[in-house]
C-alpha cells in the first residue's frame, strides 16, 4: 500500500498562491481589507474557484454561500474528508489568518494531482463564509449555520453597519448557492491556521497540535457612582466609578493568573462618563473577557468575580450590574484527529507542542458535528488581525505539510 | 457713623432676578446655555445694563468686553470696592453658576439707593467675560488679562471649534470696549459663588468663608504596551495597558487619601487603545488631577506619582511617558479681606467655616492684583455644571447678604 511518506508539498508554489491572493483586497498598511461578500470577497473566490478548478475539482455552494471543492476518492461509500478555513479577513487584516487553511487545502490538492495519488475518501477543501464577523455578526457565521448552532433565517436577516443584509448580500454578489447547509457529511475536518498568539514562536516550536479550543466568558459590567467636580468634592465624599473599575481591572488579572497557565482574563473595552480630566467619573463600562479550555475553571472565574467586584464595589459605594454579553464552551477537538495531526507531525521531524486555540476558529463549530482537529503555525509576535501580521514561508510550508499527512492519512491513500 | 447692622439684601428681588435672567439662553433640562460671546450672553448683557442704569450706575466696558457698574463713593480719592462674577454658562449649565455673584452684586447696589446709604469708597459691579472657557479657552480669560497672566493680543486670536476668535466675536455681539484692560485700580475685590461642591450642604452650614482656592497639576500619562488577543495570548506573555492604568488609578488614590481631606487626586479621563473586548489595550492614554490648598503638597504628590508610575509600569514591562498638561499654584486670599466675610457672617448669626475653593474663579486671577477674598453658598448634591444645578433662595440670600456686609464694611458707610 502507498503512504504519503515521501511526498511533500510546494512550498512555493503555495507561498505563490497566497502572494496572489492577498492582491485581492488589498489594506492600507500591507495587509489585506477582504471583508465578507463584498466585491473583494467575490473577486478572491473566483480566483479560488479558478485554481480548484484547474485541479479538476467539482463545486458545490451551500446557501450560506460557503464553497465545496470535491476530489473523487476511490470508495463511492467513503465519506470525504474536509479540509479548509476561511477567505474573508478583517478590515485591517493580515494575509494569512483563515487564507492559509484554505490555500493549504488547495495545495493538498495539487500534490496529489501532480504525483496522481489516489485516496479511499473523497477531500473537500472549503472556504467557510464569514469566519471574521466583523461586517456581519456573529463570527464563524456559515460553519455555526452548518454544525446547526445559528439559524439561516436570523443569520440572513442579520445586518451590516449601513443595513445591507447577510442574505441581500450573498445574492448580490453572486455566492448564494442551493445546497442546505449542514446537509454534507464528513469523515473528518482539519483546518489549519496561524496560531494568533506568540507562543510558538516564543517556544521555537515548528506546529501547534490544537487538542482544545478556549471557551469564553464576556461580563460586561456597568459601575454607578456620582460624578462630581475633582477640586471640590473632598475624598471621602466621592462615589468614583473609574476608581471601581481600576480595582475590578486588579482583580480580573489576579483571579486569571490563579488559573494560569491556561486560562486568561483582561478588560479590553472600557469607557468611563463623562471621560473629562476635571470631572470624577460617575458611571463606568468595561467588558471582562475571560478564557479556559476548562469549563470549571470559567465557571469558578465567573463566581469569584461576582463576588469580588460586589465587595469593591460596597467599599466604595458604587451600583453593580453584571451582564454576560458573550459565552463559547470550550472545545476538546477529536482525540483520533488529534493524534492524527501530532503523529504527523512527529514522522515529519517537525518539532511540535499541545496548544490550546485562544481564538474561534470553524474548527470549533464543525467540532459538533465531525471529528474534527486544527493545525498550528507560529506567527511573528502573536500579531494577527492587523494588517502587519506576518508569518515565514518555511512556517507555512511545514503546517501545511503536516495538514497533507493528516489529511492523507485520514482520506487512506490508495494503490 | 451709620453702620450697616440693621440692613439686609432683598432675597426676593435677588431671586427674580436671578430667575429673569435664567429665561436668557435656556438650556433644554432646565439649566441655561448662555455661552460666553453668543448672542444669548449678547442679551444677557444688555438685560444686565439696564437694571443697573436703572440703578443710576454708570458703565464701562474694557477691550475684553468686561463690564463695570459704577456707584459713587463719598471721597473723591477713594479707590472702588469691585463685586461680582460672571454672566456666561456652560453649555448645559446652571442657572446659579457666576450669575449669583452678579446679580447679588446689583441686589448690594439697589440696597444701598433704597436706604440712601453711602459709602465712601465708590462700589463696582463686574461681570467677567468668558469665565466658563468651554467655548473659547481658557477659562477665567477676561479676569486672566486683567491680572497680567494672560496676553490680550493671544486671547483675541483664541478660536472655537467653528473657528471664530474671541476679538470677532467680541465685536460681533457689540460688546468690545475702549477700557484697557487691568487699568481699574481696586481697593478690594470680592467674588459670591456656589460651592460646587458638596461640603456645606453636607455639613448644613450656610456660609463657606473661602481662605484658600486649590492649586492642580494635571499630569497626563501614556503607557505603551503590546496590543494581542486575549484569547491567544498566556498571561505571562501579556503587556498589558489596561492593568497599569488600574494600578496607577489605585495608586493616585492612595496618594490623595495620604494628604487629605484638603488635597484630592482622581483620573477623570482615560482612553485605552484599540478598546476592543477581545483585545489586550496596547497603549493607555489617562490624565490625572490633583488638588491642593498647599503647593508643597502638589509637589510631594507629583513626586509620588512618578516614582510609584515607574515601578508598576516596570513590572508589568509598559513604556511610560508622563507629561504636565496642567497646572495653577495654590491662591491664598488676603488675610484681611477673609476676616472681614468671616467678620460678616458671624454677625448676621450665620453657621460658616473655612472652605478651600476646589474650582478656578475669576476671584483667583484677580487676588494677584488687588485684595481678594470669595464668599460660598451651599448647592445641592454639590453639583454644578449641569443643567440640576440647584440651590435654595434662603442659601442665596444669606451669601448675598455675607457679601452685602462685607462689601459695605469695605467701602465704609459714611453719615
Amino acid at each position: 500500500m502507498a503512504t504519503a511518506n515521501n511526498l511533500r508539498i510546494n512550498g512555493d508554489r503555495l507561498w505563490d498562491s497566497l502572494m496572489e491572493m492577498a492582491k485581492i483586497g488589498p489594506g492600507i498598511a500591507g495587509g489585506n481589507n477582504r471583508q465578507t461578500l463584498t466585491d473583494e470577497d467575490a473577486e478572491g473566490r473566483t480566483l479560488f474557484q479558478s485554481w480548484c478548478e484547474a485541479e479538476g475539482l467539482t463545486m458545490g455552494v451551500d446557501k450560506m454561500g460557503t464553497m465545496f471543492f470535491r476530489r473523487e476518492g476511490t470508495d463511492p461509500d467513503a465519506l470525504p474528508v474536509y479540509v479548509g478555513s476561511h477567505l474573508d479577513t478583517q478590515p485591517t487584516g493580515g494575509k494569512y489568518d483563515g487564507v492559509l487553511g484554505v490555500l493549504a487545502g488547495l495545495e493538498i490538492v495539487r500534490t496529489l494531482n501532480e504525483t496522481n495519488t489516489k485516496t479511499k475518501h473523497p477531500i473537500v477543501v472549503v472556504n467557510w463564509t464569514n469566519e471574521e464577523g466583523t461586517r456581519f455578526a456573529p463570527a464563524m457565521m456559515a460553519s455555526g449555520v452548518f454544525a446547526g448552532v445559528l439559524s439561516l433565517e436570523e443569520i440572513y436577516a442579520a445586518k451590516d453597519a449601513g443595513g445591507k443584509t447577510v442574505g441581500d448580500e450573498l445574492k448580490r454578489i453572486g455566492w448564494a448557492g442551493d445546497e442546505a447547509v449542514g446537509a454534507r457529511k464528513m469523515h473528518a475536518f482539519f483546518e489549519l491556521h496561524i496560531e494568533q498568539g506568540p507562543i510558538l514562536e516564543a517556544e521555537n516550536i515548528d506546529i501547534g497540535v490544537v487538542a482544545h479550543g478556549q471557551g469564553l466568558s464576556w461580563q460586561q459590567i456597568t459601575l454607578t457612582g456620582r460624578e462630581s467636580h475633582t477640586g471640590s468634592t473632598p475624598m471621602p465624599m466621592r462615589i468614583n466609578a473609574g476608581l471601581g473599575m481600576a480595582r475590578i481591572t486588579q482583580l480580573v488579572d489576579e483571579i486569571a493568573w490563579s488559573h494560569a497557565p491556561n486560562a486568561a482574563g483582561a478588560i479590553g473595552h472600557c469607557d468611563v462618563y463623562p471621560n473629562s480630566r476635571n470631572i470624577i467619573p460617575g458611571r463606568a463600562v468595561f467588558t471582562v473577557d475571560f478564557r479556559s479550555p476548562d469549563k470549571a475553571v470559567i465557571e469558578d472565574m465567573e463566581v469569584r468575580l461576582k463576588e469580588g467586584a460586589k465587595k469593591i464595589t460596597d467599599e466604595i459605594g458604587l451600583g453593580l450590574e453584571i451582564e454576560k454579553v458573550g459565552g463559547f464552551d470550550p472545545v476538546e477537538f477529536d482525540a483520533d484527529c488529534v493524534a492524527t495531526v501530532r503523529n504527523a507531525a512527529g514522522r515529519l521531524g517537525y518539532s511540535h507542542r499541545n496548544i490550546v486555540s485562544g481564538a474561534g476558529h470553524d474548527a470549533c463549530w464543525i467540532n459538533r458535528v465531525a471529528p474534527t482537529a486544527m493545525v498550528m503555525c507560529p506567527c511573528v509576535g502573536g500579531l494577527s488581525h492587523n494588517e502587519a501580521e506576518e508569518i515565514y514561508p518555511e512556517w507555512a510550508r511545514a503546517g501545511a505539510d503536516v495538514l497533507f499527512h493528516a489529511v492523507v492519512d485520514t482520506a487512506e491513500i490508495v494503490g
